[in-house]
């Protein structure tokens, strides 16, 4: 079976530079699957990036190479990585954007500075290393290039500030990490975690959940689900939550188990 | 020959949600090769959708299957499709979006129930059927799992209300079917069945025509051209026809025929 | 290997139209890998298709066929086109499109008219000519179809006007040729002409480099780099130099050398 490579960037769809990196793929490893995750990641969105990867890559099979340029750092002295994990290669930025998919796929990993010349284009710009380190890289790997030969073990790849949820004696305290397309609110929340049922306050409004879906409650009305990586989500059933509750990301998100009364026997 | 898998939904490219479905896709049948139709449906919007499937499915050969993923009754008991037509098979949701198809392609259709436990991930979420229901199904039916196998057949599937065109003393009474990313209003009224030479009226202005092209009119001016599925369209030439009348989705669009005088004998 | 046919349109994903055409690549010559460069050009902007094409074409293996279809004249009597050129081949309609990677790739061109009954869908619309001719046409070029075949030799291709940069006495006049989706200025100043170290004056502004990436300067500060095409390049680091000069496509910049004062012996 042809081998796999992932895309995903924050270059958009107007200016080619995806379509460059797919020429540079393709005339690097001709026989391999080219397979897009996003390109429409906020500009330099390191933290929204890291969600998505972690979100699409899980879902493909052990041997994909995927491939990562959300780089605001391009042509600074921040590292060009290779990381395995999971039976995945994940061709990256030095910036923090493989922490969610190392934690999704879990067990050891083991990152690689790329150094090797065969992996660079013979001329490298400043600004579109995308093309110049990372898509020749990505696809020499696809074409049979051993991993241990990329460069030396890095032990020290940045990592991205967290906020853990803390515990409260009310409940818990998360935020909201990501806001997706439609505006719904994906806390950090683990469903497992908090109980059967729970009440969530943001900016001052409060939801009790989680509902079975978001079909549960009106059009137009708020709910609270179980997002489809089971942490809490807040959505407006046909609308925007982030509008509705004017939330950004990072704002609280307080959760406390609700008891429900025992009914009264008959 | 690899499988053709098609996909449309209305995920847009910033979330990663269409790229999980893609790895799901390549999991169940790596040798697939995956297509895609559209992801920037307006979001929920099953008539667009349905629209969009009848304009590009009909292009491809027999024996693609095609991934529709507008679906906003996820997680309700709306039910889980697959629709035999045509030599082509659709997986969908239960909502009207496979109506237009079904008309573009033709003859007998045989739709059944999604239940047969292969078909679905092994934990379903509430909010994402694509990736846990429908892009399994689609990745088992290109790897050879059989049609009858699926489930149930189903007899009453869900169809969109259509507003038919009407005749009148005058010509006929049909709307707009859809507004595409340029503004060019679509109607529901076939050229074939009005004639050579047809004025239209919409919101109080109008036109004559068909024109042979776009490209008829002066920039700027508005024209009336035979779209490409064969009905009537009101364009401005790289202009918004929708702007420029002030036209909505599902607007009254009258027509009728006009009589060349006969020109006098030399 | 199987073949390559590249997409460049102003398509957008929202309609199909883009997705009607790969069914008929996919019909046409159903062995071929589809890849693509760019959909959301502007709308009918020609000369910016012309760089996104020169841009990612260059980067492909030989024998890729690229089609593109950015067509404000669809309809008209614009010529459809196969040019070939560096061992590639382009399919798209006559209106200069083709400039930037002939340019690019260089050494002789050929081009035809395509003519030739087998290139056509059984029934051409007024309004989609990537759907009947275009596509057609690369999916038969994929498959094999000679290009002598395709039609008569056109030696008279529209181009597109070019403003060519002058020399003044204090420097040169150039102009922005294109602005990418992050308002990064890229202008028609080759850096190996202008030398090692040049102020370059827009808008009333003027900025001293190039510098060696973006990076080199504060976020939100203006920085001068060389583009990835090698010629000079105005941004703004995680902004838009765009909306910071008040610049539009076709401004002048204008150029000149700087010379470093010689230091003094310690």
């Amino acid at each position: 079976m042809a081998a796999i490579i992932t895309l995903l960037t924050d270059f958009g769809d107007a200016d080619g530079f995806v379509g460059a990196m797919r020429g540079v793929l393709k005339s690097r490893a001709p026989a391999t699957q080219l397979v897009d995750l996003a390109h429409h990641v906020p500009r330099g969105d390191v933290r929204k990036a890291s969600r998505v990867l972690a979100r699409a890559a899980v879902c493909f099979p052990r041997g994909a190479v995927h491939l990562v340029v959300v780089d605001p750092g391009v042509g600074s002295a921040r590292r060009p990585l290779v990381m395995s994990v999971g039976g995945h290669l994940f061709v990256a930025p030095d910036n923090g954007v493989l922490d969610g998919v190392s934690a999704a796929l879990g067990g050891a990993e083991e990152t690689r500075h790329i150094t090797h010349p065969a992996l660079f284009a013979a001329t490298v710009s400043a600004t579109f290393h995308g093309r110049d380190v990372f898509a020749p890289t990505a696809g020499a790997l696809a074409a049979g290039f051993a991993f241990p030969d990329v460069g030396a073990l890095v032990r020290d790849r940045v990592r991205l500030a967290e906020t853990p949820v803390t515990e409260t004696a009310e409940g818990w305290i998360g935020e909201v990490v990501e806001i997706d397309q439609y505006g719904n609110l994906i806390t950090n929340l683990d469903a497992g975690d908090v109980g059967p049922r729970v009440e969530v306050r943001v900016h001052g409004s409060a939801l009790t959940g989680p509902s079975s879906s978001y079909s549960a409650v009106d059009v137009g009305a708020a709910v609270l689900v179980v997002g489809s990586t089971g942490t809490l989500e807040i959505a407006v059933r046909d609308g925007s939550a982030a509008h509705r509750f004017g939330v950004a990301l990072g704002d609280e998100v307080a959760c406390s188990p609700v008891v429900e009364a025992p009914q009264s026997a008959p």
